[in-house]
């Protein structure tokens, strides 16, 4: 499927096909190509969930206000980020960049010390580029998604033993479309989401 | 292009061919498929200032350690989202939704209000998802791009204007390369990214 065609065609879906599977090259192919999303100076810091058991499964839906995409999809992945990945041996990020490598390390070392809202910020910018590659992965191999926050983000965190240092970056439900996906909602006009060089200023009235 | 092709073969690229522009179509696909990305609710709250000033991209170049692609590739962008959009008239984003409508608002002010981190995190996570639309459209397009945090970011936003009730959730410069992407820096094994049902747990030494 052409890029184009599968931004165009994603849709959040909440009603999957609860008995369809994937098999192992489509599983495969989605992380392969949501692990190939950038990550600021390759720090890779994005760590992928996947919830297999139909108990833990059963355990997240009242989490998630009840929806049914938590039990019935495929694949329901929680998306985290490891928040310290920055200075846990990032000389591993660079080890083929030769003599560039140790500069490069000193660098992101520089960049993030100290900085702990950008560090944060990193996290969930990386894991969102990721989901959107698996998103767009999903349409590719003729399956649909539902990108999920409204859950219970602490709680899940514990029944996946997320570590102190990680974040919670959203949850990803994918699988075969059981349903339609609702009308869309309201699109704003291009006018107000594109700029050039400025946001447009408000007018000053003259007094 | 297809959907895998185009996430394989994206990598940050820093050269670009300076006397290369994009044309209106494709400028036109580009926006449009960086708004198709998901937005939680529909707030729809990401903003793309296009910078094709000559003037601005040469004050902007020295806030960024003085890369290359601010001033050469054919497109440079600084993705923002508006942190308050979801209380800014949110009717608009669900006016077609019928009865639905006022229920999904009621849902959305309420998940929201009071929960300024999940704000300032749903800029990023929304501004993310529409800029890996915007680097994989690129590939699409035949071209490629670079995705950029390392500038002085409040600077920046100076120069755009940006209003108080926004952040800068990154820039991207997308053009036609005039050189090769870096050797990859070291890619981490899937066994480190990729868990099922919970973290790997450490193990516990008995005394």
């Amino acid at each position: 499927m052409q890029v184009s065609e599968a931004i165009s065609s994603r849709r959040s879906i909440k009603q999957f096909d609860a008995g369809h599977r994937l098999s192992a090259p489509e599983i495969d192919r989605l992380y392969r190509n949501a692990r190939l999303a950038p990550t600021s100076f390759n720090i890779q810091h994005v760590r992928f969930i996947r919830v297999t058991d139909p108990e833990l499964r059963a355990r997240i839906r009242p989490l998630a206000f009840d929806q049914p995409q938590v039990t019935d999809a495929a694949e329901l992945v929680v998306v985290t980020a490891d928040v310290q990945a920055w200075q846990k041996n990032p000389q591993r990020y660079w080890r083929n960049a030769g003599e560039r490598g140790p500069i490069i390390v000193d660098s992101l070392l520089g960049f993030y010390r100290g900085r702990e809202w950008l560090q944060r910020d990193e996290a969930i910018r990386s894991g969102a580029f990721a989901a959107q590659n698996l998103m767009l992965t999903a349409r590719e191999l003729g399956y649909d998604s539902c990108p999920m926050i409204g859950f219970d983000i602490d709680a899940v965190g514990r029944l996946i033993g997320l570590p102190d240092d990680h974040v919670v970056v959203m949850m990803l439900a994918i699988g075969r479309a059981a349903g339609p996906a609702w009308e869309r909602g309201g699109d704003l006009p291009a006018s107000e989401a594109v700029f050039e060089n400025a946001f447009p200023q408000p007018s000053v009235s003259v007094a």
